[in-house]
């Protein structure tokens, strides 16, 4: 007999059978679960209150390699990653933090004091108590961190209420992290980088969580999504989730000067801005009627497409519909 | 300049830097933690109500080797040792869980389907809800669960609140998880077992949470603390978190009839029951008041030894003192 090996199914596909297999374990009557598995946040109320948590893991030569991050910027975008998650809630103050380490035994001790260094500087920037500290012998470096924050107010911005009608918005530009991480691959951490490939090289290293952003705008929102798997896949989640479709106008997603001078070819541009990963904005929707309220509160933000009832997220580039296909995020 | 590794400290001195470290940052005003960091589970209050938290993590080949340890086995254990955690805080009810799961992609689905049986079934067990199925791509298998529970009562049963005069107790036997362990580095996985050793290894990768047992008698006792990392271990932070001592009286530490008939040495028997870790029994402390009471409702229960002022935890052997130097438990 054959065996059936996991590598043989794309990961996404894994995990989808994972998350169905697990959420079907979720339909029992519990009335105090506000948010299921499924979305950035699982929330429960207790009280009057709400508790929301989100858990990430990041493993060694899967979402970062040693040689490529200094360790406190590693520490720092452990915590980011997980306050992306609480800021794609809307308003939630993140309050404890558990930070499990795994550790190889020839870990240096500088290494290991950056490490932590970069996860307190950022539990302080957020205002964290660290609730936990597990730390365990490993083969790889791992960081598995749980954050657990509090609503801050009864709403709630979820990625299933995008409504027919809804513009489509981004906190900022797509694309620069999962260059940056190509040119890593492609030049290794000591070649000479000039400006534009550093910068591009930071987004993938040093991400910061959009948190204040959600904070000034979230209120507005009919929903909400950390694009953390890049612009296709958290669209596409978003649509589905909210059982709508959406038209994308591909040439207003933005895109940094940095990215259009380290990448020249206009595709290739767009390659990045569509399917590259870890950029760590926030997609969100928000009626005609606010569109222009929120772009005056937070500058930044495009409006890149509009969500409809077709169940299908087609994308248009000057006015052309272009068929996109799914071309996923390379792993370490 | 001569790097200095990690491995050149011992791994609890490790643990105890990273605590005290993580531990330090912990000290701004929140009004609302009751139980920090180091003990069983981080506990905070939310209006009426205290919610517990605790999290863990497994690694293959640290923690478990793949090829000891059923798959369906696994996920069971798992869950079990962070219900432990929530069983020593006495009566709290585990509520929701999260399921982080590394993956290597050479890992059979046979193997991936009965991780999960196990998990669920576990989650099942306790009536808990799978909040959070978080699976990532990695070289080793690594389980990392996160556990929420609620205050059932308004009283927590600490590790750090043992009185003068207590008597402290075991709710049941010492070593066998250890000498289990043993068995197997020593024979293999395939090596034809007698029942007696089946036993042992039953007791190491199959082990129970003392969950009901603590809600029986938890309200009862002053104290109360995991022994995940053996008896040696948990008694003295048990003593040291209270800032008391301890005599222990080794005789009194209950050994299976199974650890007798696989390890014939007396003296080896207990090394293993003092040294041995993943019983996943409780120690507790209770008022001699109540230690009959304890006794009928849970005849599984020894006691052991006293808690008194000295600050240390001595040992005696049939009336004689004996020094016991720490042996530590081998990591695989």
């Amino acid at each position: 007999m054959k065996k059936k090996y996991i590598s043989s199914i794309d990961e996404f596909k894994l995990i989808d059978m994972i998350k169905n297999d697990f959420t079907k374990l979720n339909l029992k009557n519990d009335n105090n679960i506000i948010v299921n598995i499924g979305d950035d946040c699982f929330c429960f109320k207790i009280g009057q209150k709400k508790i929301f948590i989100t858990k990430d893991m990041l493993i060694e030569n899967v979402h970062f390699k040693k040689n490529w991050i200094d360790p406190q910027d590693l520490g720092k975008k452990a915590v980011e990653v997980n306050i992306s998650d609480i800021a794609a809630m809307g308003n939630v103050k993140p309050k404890y933090i558990f930070i499990g380490l795994g550790i190889p035994p020839t870990t240096s001790k500088i290494f290991i004091k950056k490490l932590y260094k970069g996860l307190k500087m950022t539990c302080d920037k957020y205002n964290m108590v660290i609730a936990g500290g597990d730390t365990v012998r490993a083969d790889k470096i791992i960081i598995s961190i749980t954050t657990i924050g509090i609503g801050k107010t009864n709403k709630i911005i979820r990625r299933n209420n995008a409504r027919v009608g809804d513009l489509i918005g981004l906190t900022n530009t797509f694309g620069d992290a999962g260059a940056g991480v190509d040119l890593l691959y492609k030049y290794g951490p000591k070649h000479k980088y000039n400006k534009y490939e550093r910068f591009l090289i930071s987004k993938q290293n040093n991400p910061k969580a959009k948190f204040n952003e959600s904070i000034m705008i979230s209120k507005h929102l009919t929903s909400l999504i950390d694009a953390s798997d890049g612009f296709y896949v958290s669209v596409n989640l978003l649509a589905k989730n909210s059982n709508k479709g959406a038209d994308i106008y591909i040439e207003k997603i933005p895109i940094s000067l940095s990215l259009k001078k380290v990448i020249k070819n206009k595709s290739e541009q767009i390659k990045y801005a569509l399917f590259g990963a870890e950029d760590y904005e926030l997609i969100f929707t928000v009626s005609t009627l606010k569109a222009k309220l929120i772009k005056e509160i937070l500058p930044s933000i495009s409006y890149v497409g509009r969500i409809n009832l077709s169940k299908k997220v087609k994308y248009f580039y000057n006015g052309k519909e272009k068929k996109v296909k799914y071309s996923g995020y390379r792993h370490f």
